[in-house]
Parts: structure tokens; C-alpha cells; sequence
């Protein structure tokens, strides 16, 4: 990849992956197909249309739906790659599959796996299969299957080196009737309300999104090094960048199995703070509260010295999923969350402002869609 | 990849793809860790063991299992890149995905795709999506999602050129009770008696197995080129190796949904014919009357001058798919494939020979595991 000097107008793009190009394509070009099938199953198994801002339910009969959903890992294997570490990038796997599930209240089940790989390396499938395997354990699902694909030529790697692509699919089930029935009920944002609070789970550091801008500001012309240790991370950058993406499958479907009035469920991935706009309702979301920023997220800002409206687009920013409440179950859910482990706090508000805002208070942040734009740049501390 | 102009050794290992220690690796390394996830689930959701050649089948409740499949095209992806056509990978990828799970009985509702590409390309991007689009409806399923991930990195390429991987992973139902249920009833191969006769259905060429083998002997080291047209294929050698996958779904569904004394169900993939031996009997199965081999196998054994043993257990050999089935049925089974516009004959019989041994009575071939062994050399008449 050329190298930049400039980065201080960095965005996505510049950094080898088009967002926005790719989101045109989607829309123009593939969806219009993928549409069409809609048409070629009816009753058992159709999709049910209209609802699933995180994933698509198919109908099941019998007042059950099926969700899916498929993620990669991404870029962060190159992370694990030039480490030569593979058992924690298994985990992100399943994370960012069954964290998109349970969005909308489905209780994920099982996961396939997919690793395209330049040849048989022992140690990195064992790894990978290791951290599959933690991350299930945290999800409480299974692996029931999986594909290796040996494609030597598809990789650009060094010669004796290891090159792949880690890639799940995974299925929930979720109740669509009036009663909680063994699995529990759809939760798909349409109750979220203008006064709701909306509480922060802490992520466990950049989980899987924005690796490609990441690698870019911190690891290009040798800036750091994987091997380098950073004060204010207290670890090496590699060990950092690996950190496993938190799962929140526990204790997500603790607080829907005890019947809590959760409005909205939220996965904050690629976008960061912006996911809260695909709830299905005309609302914003003000985010009043932010914790302190993590240092890593600093670190990247700084040495790329990247605007606020870039980082909070491509990164979460210390905040990896969120739980939108009416505001009198806030104190009852963040004792139930911190009893299971998480770090969480009611960050912000929904306000009847219409658009599907999100808006960043110290920070000056508004956006919407795909980007922020800066209103009030001075007032930013970070 | 390195030439080598002595093919009549040639195995699929020396073609980059190793696949017995693939199966090494998978068995001793990443196996154990996978059937410890089988700890993490049970009741709904949870994994049935011992069933399920073609794939496991997690516990619905209500008599209704879930059976996952995930593949992709494998290196079928390379003839596309090169002949800058994407419009049939997609109906491969449908292909390899929904053929396993109907094996089961299983009736195959929906896919989820999973595009790895080094960076949009519009036309690239459209013709896949038509291509599954197609595939979806010859399967009567729905894509209700999916995911691209540029990583421009990963792949090696020529400057400009498009390179990317395509993989699937379908669901379907499948009834564990002892009526049909809107969905077809388990067929889990364990009825399958010596005595049953096995009918092969025709394959549309390659489908997508070997092609790293089939590359190797028919393009390197330029002995055909991809736009040359081939007499005794009557097309050029790109529009064969394009062919789709022939998707077997609705027939088999049909036969089923009729109530059919069906007794196994096979998909050729990967293995060819050797697949038989997945069926979860202690029988053999004596393959006396193969139909004529298709002209595209004929031409790869002869350029690759390759023995039998070799193409049999790489390549589907003109048979994609198997149904076996009491002697006294198999008329009535060939008429209403014939219905659906299938080629289908008998092509074997099942043995109460023990070990799982495919015969190709005519070519002197003894097959069990991964491999053919030949018996009578002299009697190949290919």
C-alpha cells in the first residue's frame, strides 16, 4: 500500500477500503437480486419482512423465527498473522456474529465456521480452533461444522508464511409470540421511545472494526511496532490489537429471560456510535455521557492525528454495545449487568429530534447515516 | 506455482492442496475443540449426535432439526477472475451448499453469502449477486443476507484485476418425526441394505471439485487457453470449466414429498464417488454400469495423463449425485426424475460387503477413505 504522510485528512477510503463505493454497489447492483428471492419461498422458512435491524428473521412456524447472521474477522488477521498468534481471533469470530444475533433477542445457537488458508498450517489451525472454542463457550453455543478452503494462489504472502481468511455464520432462534417460550422474544427497537435511556456496555478495546484505518495510522512506515510495548496501553501494541472482541451474549439474555422492558439492543461495530441509528424509529439518540475514552483509541487518534468526526465513525470508542431502556429500569439493569461482569453506564438519551441523529455531545459530533460532521470542533478535549 | 512437466504422478497434493493433512490437522488439532463446544448447549439448539453424513442436525424441539451446511466455490473463483465472468460462481455456490443439505431430507429455506474481494468491482459484484439470485431460485430459497469484506491486502493479484473468494452457508429443516410435516422427513442413511440399487444422476460437467488439480493439468504452463475452442467439447474450455453446478433440490424434494422409500441420499462433491462410503452403513457399493464419462474428464486425464485411481477420486466422473433405493422402486424413481428433466439411470448396487468400499466395476477400481486403488489396470477402457 503507497504510503501517506498527510493523515490528518485520512479517511476510509484512503486507507485501501471504499465504504461508501461499496455501499452504492450493494444497493444498485446486489440487493435488487437478492430481493428478487424473496419471492421463492413462501410459508415455512420465508423471511418475514419488515422487521430486523441486525438480521432478517425467517419464518419457522409455530410462532419462531430463525435468524442468521455472518461475519469475518476481517483485517485483524493480519494482525494474528504477523504475531503468529491465532487463538484469539476465533474468538472475535463468534463475537461478531452472535452480537449482531442477540440485537434483536434472538439467542444464538451454533456457529459454522470458514477458514480460507494458503496451505496446512498446524499451529494456526489448532489456535483458531481453540479460540472458536472459547468463544462458543462464552456464547453458550456449538460448532456443529465447518469448511477449511486450501487456496495457495489466492493469498499474497511471504514465502513460508501463513495467510487466511476466518469468516462465521451464525443461527438464533427467537420467539415471535406474546409469551417468553424457551428461547426469548424478538426484541426489534420499534418500542424504542423519545425519554429512553440508553445504557453503554464497555468494549474490551477495538474489537473487530477499522483494523484497515488502524494498521494504517499506527503500523505504516514502521510508526510502532507489534512488539513494542506502550506505556499508556501497559502492553505490547500487538497484544493490544489482538485483545478478543467482548461477547455480550450472557448477559444480554440474562436481563430478556427475567422479562426486564428492554426497548432496543444495539451492536456497536463498524460505525461505531452510528449502529444506534438503525433502530426502526424516527428518533436521535444523544450521547450526554460518554465515558473516558480508552487509551488505545487515543493513541490512534493522536499519531494519525485524525479528526474526532473519522475516529467516531470507524471506531466504538470504548463503548461496544448498547441496551436502550425506559429511564426507570436503568438502575435495576446496570446492577443486573455489573453483577454479570460488565462495565456499563446510561450514556445518553433518545430525544424525539427525527432523522436517526446521533449526536456526541463533547465532542461537537452530529451524525447520521454513515458519517459525523463536526459542529463545534473547539470544544473537543480528547 | 512452480511447473512440473511429468504428470502421470500427479496428485491433488502436488497441485498446492494437501488434502490429507488437511484431514490430519482437522482430526487430531481442531476437532477435539469443536466437539467440546457440544458441552456448551443443551435442549433447543443443541446438536443431535450420531446422525448426519451430510452435516449435524440441531434439536429444534417440536420434531423439527436445523441442518447447516457452509462451502464455497473453492479455486472455480480463478477461471471466473480470468475470464472476467461472475455470473455463474453464484449458482456454484447455491450449488455446493443446498445438494449436502438435501441430503439429510433436509429442505433447504435460505443462504447467507460472503464475498472476500480486494476492492469493489460493480460488474463483479452484480454478476455474483445474479448468479445467486439464480441459484436461489433453482434451490426455492431466500438470501436474506450477507456480507463483503475489501481486504485489498489479503490477495494476490495483478495490478488492476479483481480477485475475491465466495462462500455460502445455507440452513434447512428437516421433520424427526414419523410423518411428513410440511417439511420432509429425516433420511439419515441408515436404512440403506445390501440389495438397494444406487441411481446416479447426471452431473452438468465438473461442478465445483478438483479445479485446483483441473488448472493445474488443462492451464499451466499454457497448454490450452481459456477462450480455445474445443472440438469434442463443443464450447471453449472456459465456458466448460464456468458450467454450473447442477442443483438437485427440487427433484429430490419431490421424490421425497411423494413418500418414496428413499434409503440415502448422496452428493457428489469433492471425493467423487467415494462419497458413497459417507453413507453410515457397513455395506460396499459396486458402481457395474457408469454411464459413458463426459468429454471434459476424458480430456483431463489425457492431457494430465492420469491414472484412474487419480480422477476417480477427485472428480464426479459424470454422476453428481445419488439416490439410493429398494430395487423394486427404482423405475418408478427414474420416471419422475426423468419428469424433472433429470438424467438418472442405475449405476450400482449396494453389497453386503463390509468396510465401505466403492467398486468402479469397469475401470478395475477399489476406492475406501480418500483413495482408489487399481485392481486391473489393463481393463480401463478410457
Amino acid at each position: 500500500m503507497a504510503s501517506n504522510s498527510e493523515y490528518s485528512n485520512l479517511t476510509y477510503a484512503e486507507a485501501g477500503v471504499d465504504e461508501p463505493r461499496e455501499q452504492e454497489a450493494l444497493g444498485t447492483r446486489m440487493l435488487p437480486w437478492f430481493k428478487r428471492t424473496y419471492e421463492f419461498r413462501r410459508g415455512i422458512g420465508a423471511p418475514m419482512s419488515g422487521i430486523g435491524h441486525f438480521g432478517n428473521i425467517l419464518d419457522l412456524g409455530g410462532d419462531r423465527g430463525l435468524v442468521l447472521a455472518t461475519d469475518g474477522v476481517g483485517t485483524k488477521i493480519f494482525i494474528a498473522q504477523h504475531m503468529r498468534r491465532y487463538d484469539t481471533v476465533g474468538i472475535d469470530c463468534i463475537a461478531n456474529n452472535v452480537n449482531d444475533l442477540i440485537c434483536l433477542g434472538a439467542e444464538p445457537i451454533a456457529l459454522l465456521d470458514y477458514i480460507a488458508i494458503n496451505g496446512v498450517d498446524e499451529e494456526a489451525l489448532e489456535g483458531i480452533a481453540k479460540g472458536l472454542c472459547l468463544g462458543a463457550e462464552k456464547a453458550g453455543i456449538t460448532i456443529p461444522g465447518g469448511e477449511i478452503a486450501q487456496m495457495p494462489e489466492m493469498f499474497s504472502h511471504e514465502q513460508g508464511t501463513t495467510a487466511l481468511d476466518l469468516v462465521g455464520t451464525a443461527v438464533g432462534l427467537v420467539s415471535l409470540g406474546d409469551e417468553f417460550d424457551e428461547v426469548p422474544r424478538l426484541v426489534d427497537g420499534a418500542r424504542v421511545l423519545p425519554g429512553d435511556v440508553i445504557i453503554g456496555l464497555a468494549s474490551s478495546g477495538l474489537h473487530s472494526n477499522g483494523y484497515s484505518l488502524v494498521r494504517r495510522v499506527l503500523l505504516d512506515d514502521s510508526r510502532f511496532a507489534l512488539d513494542e510495548y506502550i506505556d499508556r496501553l501497559g502492553r505490547t501494541l500487538g497484544e493490544e490489537l489482538l485483545e478478543p472482541t467482548h461477547i455480550y451474549v450472557k448477559p444480554v439474555l440474562a436481563l430478556l429471560k427475567k422479562g426486564h422492558p428492554i426497548h432496543g439492543l444495539v451492536n456497536i461495530s463498524g460505525g461505531g456510535l452510528l449502529n444506534l441509528s438503525r433502530l426502526p424509529v424516527n428518533c436521535s439518540y444523544n450521547i450526554h455521557n460518554l465515558p473516558p475514552i480508552p487509551p488505545i483509541f487515543e493513541l490512534i487518534k493522536e499519531t494519525g492525528r485524525l479528526p474526532d468526526a473519522v475516529v467516531f465513525a470507524a471506531l466504538n470508542m470504548g463503548i461496544g454495545f448498547c441496551i436502550v431502556c425506559p429511564s426507570a429500569s436503568a438502575d435495576i439493569l446496570l446492577d443486573e449487568l455489573q453483577a454479570y461482569g460488565e462495565t456499563a453506564s446510561v450514556i445518553g438519551t433518545v430525544t424525539g429530534d427525527p432523522g436517526g441523529k446521533v449526536i456526541i455531545e463533547r465532542y461537537g459530533l452530529v451524525g447520521s447515516g454513515e458519517s459525523f460532521e463536526a459542529h463545534d470542533r473547539l470544544a473537543s478535549p480528547l
